[in-house]
């Protein structure tokens, strides 16, 4: 275990003083008690779940302090001061962790350094020092990954605070907010946002369905800030298999032409909206309940200390009117039509028919984003319009632009697992009008319309980049974003690649805001409830300085860039940049099997035989049974698909930061051709689990009597392995230049191709061998030929380029 | 998809109507309604998620009833009747089901007959027929598997009846009980009940901390009954690798013995217990709030439906007095301490020291107990006490002798996944008591003293029945029980396995009570979220009759036995009665490599070598990998060391119902031996997979903002395989007359073995093969010699016999 926090502020005495009984964690007169007294006092405020002295001290009777002596036995002799070792012994235990199977020896200092628990120094703690320590206490995290506070919340801490005679508010504590407000009375309801599309085309504005979970004490006069989630999916799915794509099939060639950015860029038509409805009349409650629960548990952490969450489906959804566009600029206006609404600048109805308008009357205006994936994607997209209201995002394995989750260099790439997927089949996916039977009757030939559009525009045909990729690439206006902004993304993220971070953090680079990188060593998955670090803390500290203007300074105290090690488990860097431009690059030349600093000495053409896909298909493996398969030095039936070239094992321990290239000279005995590289760390070495491992089902706890999460951490496998991937690459040889550009290319004709693989941060140990793969077809992510080609590398214009951190 | 539905009455029209009338589905004055506006009425309530006309209206205008027209449309003018086709199209989708994707064709009268939903047979559906037709609809089963009314209460529709100003009561509908009680304001707190016991020989008598959810509208009159779950592992568990066995050793030879069952049969000794403590006063509220959350989503549908819940940890467990004893004496009077305190029979205490009673004043007396595994155990325990209070059980995948568990004729048999698990270990697991430090160390030696009885008690070292097990064997006082009995198992639970669950209905089978069974497909799991069968339906009529005397004829609804079908999806028969003596027995003759009809003409000997554990440990193959080697026809490393003997296919469909037994006439050169046999279906098949897979995720709605749980199911595996699995027993060869005598054995010494596989049912097809494995170590069960050893099968004596269904 360790504890990674980073989340945390150390406020001088006096405040500590004054957060502690704003509280009611230290009494008003606490230095007037007499010092046993407060010692008592002290820890008898951390057992909330009881209420009578004599149910405290029986639990006080519990808990050790040395071998042996109890708690209780401790303060029955009344001390005024208590011995360092014997109170972290004793906070240990409340913190969660059990004596016999944490630290048996009861070595409590030795066991807090070695989690990376902070302790403070004074031995014996006394008079202001135990003050501070028990503030000090608060704030650590306990087993379960969460602060003494959470734990002490979650068994009813602050249930003295609900509906509290006077006038609602929030409770700042370390910088954070607090779970003062009853989660059993949360107010649910829908609204219906007019926006300004019309893209089911009836003439019509498109409404939005609006789904609202707020603080009871809303209504008690509280105004409270949004956290507000895009969620396409929010109302369901569809089952995609009907429009999926076939991938068993060749490359098409592509004819040649010289087709330029200009050419393609996308321009923003411009278009007049339907009128907008007249209100009849205004409502201050709404009158639809929500039929679907909260889909993040960050957001309900939140809900518990006064932050709203909102979700909507946005058009095409089910509730709502209009079709999906995957990423299209009309997705994104119906985003920001949410925020509009929330900060007052938009109207929203009660329902579909009645045109009866209501304000988001409870919320201060300040919206922050919150999702992951298709979720944290419409985040990216908000964010770039500048829309006022939206004061920050936190976008968790976002999408920066489509064509990075679709497409490769003028190739069909796709996600992982995801074979055969497109924005069409996406489309389907979400559309979940398509639910309402007689909804989907009605708009069935504009739904026919949208499929046909998108597949005309996606053109899986030639995999390249063209006007209606450049319509949802993000990145283009990225310059209009104005707010602080959050990125978080997986290492082993192939679903929505790295890349897709990496370039935007390109963009954020220079902006003058603030903005802050978290890159886990998770697959596509979030990464709020993990035990060694105190991501939900940091975002917790993130809002209120975003959203409640508390002055806490969480632009300096959160890194810049925080990165998980691959190597090292529980082991969180911290640095000030990633992927910077100025990183040191080191070249790798090639000889026949390895990768060497000198540049070779002859001249080497090697080959291998791109024949691996009827095997593939007629086998009962799947694409990450033939990776491991294409990775290993073991003799396989697909060795002779690829080539492998190594380094010497490194001497030290390496941190690749970024982007590796390739330059890959290379022919083809075909009119159409492409190339897919693997990085790979070659040594045997027990190494991460793919996902985290549960720790605790339901030990995260949102709130008191609220929802929970599990408490997760990635693991070391039992048993070690020879290799795993680092990262990929794939160019059509047609796209040698540009994505948008078709080269010739004649059978056998050597051509250079020049590209980057996904972006990572990989620590690579002392011993272990650096690994390049080089083949064609990837059965995982790329169409997959069934007639076989051969393809000849000129070794001699090959090169690996690295970018190691300093 | 098919829906089974059990647990539906059909009460004649008037009692329809009146329980219409009485949950307000039906106005009073429906008959003097106009017909037009009774049908238009009737679709207006089931929207409760609206409000408005105009909103109802909106989704009326979603939902098809013919490929051209909207419900909103058929309702506009003003029709006096509804045609079936169109009320069954429109009520499939308020069921829950997607016309795209489910029903394509519109079909909806072709769709629910496939689906098995009840329709009603009148075309056009008008006046009292219509009454009728919603009715039926509001029992009628949507895609997530919940009733339709079920799906409304999840959307609001009972909330009229949340804290209505009137006295609170029970509501039922169709026979069960209805969720008319805020589960947002559910009450919760914790008590201490004084047990008879002083298991830790404090002098004091054990308190049991007792954890109570119960409904607010306790506090206004209400009194319910309870459901009990007894819960060892409520409070958390501990690491048990430290007393985990080592099972990598050969078999110890045993001195022969004549030991009768009268010479190890346990006598309860007579006990005094330490005199009661002395109430200092009493208190109506609870002072101390519990930390942890119910754990059985069953327990969750039925608290939101006025039943408290109450779950206990027992005797060890964190928080309470006393010792673990796995399944021991002390263990039973622990459990039933609770129901005596709930049914007003002993007293608890608010906390562990002041000594103030407190009354279970808010319960009606009336328990039954759920759980599965351990939990389940405990209900069989409590109910062979004769308590008073317990009306009835529903014990699942329960143990009902711990022998069965961890052993089997004179072996150390482990359940699946539990290697070198034993009673000792187990104790350990849920001696939560030791996670307080403090306590721990006050109660070391007793702690110590436990192990060390238990692990004298269990003797690793024979396998053999002794007093320590006849103890821990439920069935012994089987003829206690006096209470309504419903047990559920898993045919694939190895884990605990069927035969614990056959031998304690072998025994409910001739007494007066009321006793039913359910066998699914699953290993060790709980069933109620499973949409094919409604199991949560057919409990709530259970305990409504059990427990609060609701006259709906549960007994005579319920089938006797309820079997999943292994061969076809979501396929459930009802049956009379299962593994009754009566069923004919078919016998089956050994040869070479065959089971046939006719008695062998030749003398044969075959022989086989038991060295495979070397290579088991070497390798990187667990138990699962190991199994799926030693049945498989291909060639195999393990393939010698097991001798495998098959029919002809057969010709029809037969149903394995019951217990299969084997004789085997082995001789082993080694002076100790153990055999094992396992039956196993031959046939090249798209089988049920292992587990569940989740249809729905949080699609079983529990209430209104209530808790949730996973809608499942059982799919076909995508691929054949070629065989599965259907049951295996294993024996000493020293204890081939009973499980506590040893008998002598010489190397090369031939003896007659013959035991019993475990129960099962299970449906052989057409063309499949039945197979018998003879071998000797189970890898995953049994202890692993590591030296080799060659055993001989005389076939002439060995014989196979199979309870085949009528």
């Amino acid at each position: 275990m360790k504890f990674n926090q980073f989340g945390r502020l150390t406020p001088d005495l006096t405040n500590q003083i004054s957060e502690l009984e704003s509280i009611h964690f230290l009494p008003r007169n606490w230095n007037q008690q007499a010092p046993a007294d407060l010692l008592a006092y002290l820890f008898s405020r951390c057992f909330p779940e009881v209420h009578e002295n004599s149910e405290v001290q029986d639990r006080e009777h519990r808990i050790l302090v040395d071998a042996h002596t109890s708690l209780a036995d401790l303060l029955a002799g009344q001390p005024t001061s208590i011995r360092r070792t014997e109170f972290y012994t004793a906070a240990l235990q409340l913190l969660g962790f059990v004596v016999a199977d944490d630290f048996p020896d009861l070595d409590s200092l030795g066991a807090m350094a070695k989690w990376q628990l902070p302790t403070i120094e004074a031995d014996p703690i006394k008079g202001t020092d135990l003050v501070a320590a028990f503030y000090l206490l608060l704030n650590t995290r306990g087993k379960n990954g969460q602060t003494f506070l959470d734990i002490l919340t979650s068994r009813g801490f602050f249930n003295q605070f609900f509906g509290a005679g006077e006038q609602p508010h929030f409770v700042i504590f370390n910088g954070k907010s607090q779970a003062v407000f009853d989660t059993r009375r949360i107010i649910r309801e829908v609204v219906y946002v007019e926006s300004d599309l019309d893209t089911d085309e009836d003439g019509q504005r498109d409404l939005l369905q609006t789904t609202i979970f707020r603080p009871r004490e809303t209504e008690h006069g509280l105004a409270v800030p949004v956290l507000y989630t895009a969620n396409p999916y929010f109302r369901g799915t569809n089952d995609m298999a009907p429009v999926s794509y076939n991938v068993n099939a060749g490359l098409t060639p592509k004819i040649p032409n010289q087709t330029t950015y200009e050419d393609i860029a996308y321009h923003a038509p411009q278009q007049t909206p339907p009128s907008a409805r007249q209100a009849s009349g205004t409502a201050k409650e709404a009158s639809e309940l929500p039929v679907d629960p909260g889909i993040y548990s960050l957001n309900d952490y939140f809900l518990a200390r006064g932050f709203a969450t909102v979700y909507a489906g946005g058009i095409g959804t089910r509730g709502s009117d209009g079709i999906r566009t995957t990423g299209g600029p009309e997705e994104t206006a119906s985003t920001i039509a949410i925020i509009e609404w929330l900060h007052g600048d938009r109207v929203a109805y009660t329902n579909r028919t009645d045109n009866v308008a209501i304000k988001a009357w409870w919320s201060t205006g300040n919206v922050a984003m919150t999702g992951k994936s298709y979720l944290g994607t419409l985040a990216i997209a908000a964010a770039t319009t500048g829309v006022a209201g939206l004061k920050t995002v936190v976008s968790e394995a976002a999408i920066s632009s489509w064509y990075d989750y679709y497409r490769e260099n003028g190739l069909v790439v796709a996600p992982v697992d995801c074979q055969g997927e497109d924005t069409d089949v996406l489309a389907l996916d979400t559309f979940s009008r398509r639910k309402d039977a007689a909804d989907f009757a009605r708009i069935k030939p504009i739904y026919d319309k949208m499929m046909a559009d998108l597949k005309k525009g996606q053109d899986r045909d030639t995999g390249n980049y063209n006007t209606f990729w450049d319509a949802r690439n993000y990145r283009n206006q990225a310059d209009r974003i104005k707010i602080d902004f959050i990125s978080v993304h997986g290492l082993e993220d192939w679903n929505v690649k790295p890349r897709n971070v990496e370039r935007l953090w390109a963009k954020l680079r220079d902006l003058p805001i603030n903005k802050k990188l978290f890159l886990h060593q998770g697959k596509h998955i979030y990464m709020n409830n993990m035990q060694s670090i105190d991501f939900t803390d940091m975002m917790n500290l993130w809002f209120c300085y975003e959203l409640l203007d508390v002055q806490n300074d969480a632009p300096t105290i959160l890194p810049n860039v925080t990165v998980q090690d691959n190597a090292k488990p529980e082991t969180w860097h911290r640095y000030t940049d990633w992927s910077a431009p100025t990183t040191p690059r080191t070249q790798y030349f090639f000889t026949g099997h390895d990768l060497q600093a000198a540049p070779p000495r002859q001249e080497e053409i090697v080959a291998f035989r791109d024949d691996g896909v009827p095997l593939f298909l007629a086998g009962d493996q799947n694409d990450h049974t033939w990776e491991q398969l294409l990775m290993s030095q073991q003799p396989s039936v697909y060795e002779h698909t690829r080539r492998l070239f190594t380094t010497a094992p490194f001497t030290k321990d390496r941190y690749i930061d970024g982007v590796m290239t390739v330059t890959i000279q290379v022919a083809v005995n075909k009119d159409a051709g492409q190339i897919s590289c693997m990085a790979v760390d070659y040594g045997k070495e027990r190494r991460l689990q793919e996902n985290p491992a549960i720790l605790q089902a339901g030990g995260q706890l949102l709130g008191y009597q609220w929802a929970t999460d599990d408490v997760k951490e990635f693991k070391l496998a039992k048993l070690p392995n020879e290799c795993q991937q680092i990262a990929k690459g794939h160019m059509n040889l047609q796209n040698r230049h540009t994505p948008w550009q078709n080269e010739p290319l004649a059978p056998d004709q050597f051509v250079t191709l020049h590209f980057a693989l996904q972006p990572t941060a990989y620590h690579l140990l002392a011993g272990h061998r650096l690994g390049l793969l080089v083949y064609a077809t990837d059965m995982g992510m790329t169409k997959r030929p069934t007639t076989a080609a051969t393809y000849q590398l000129d070794l001699n214009a090959c090169r690996l380029e690295v970018p190691y951190r300093r």
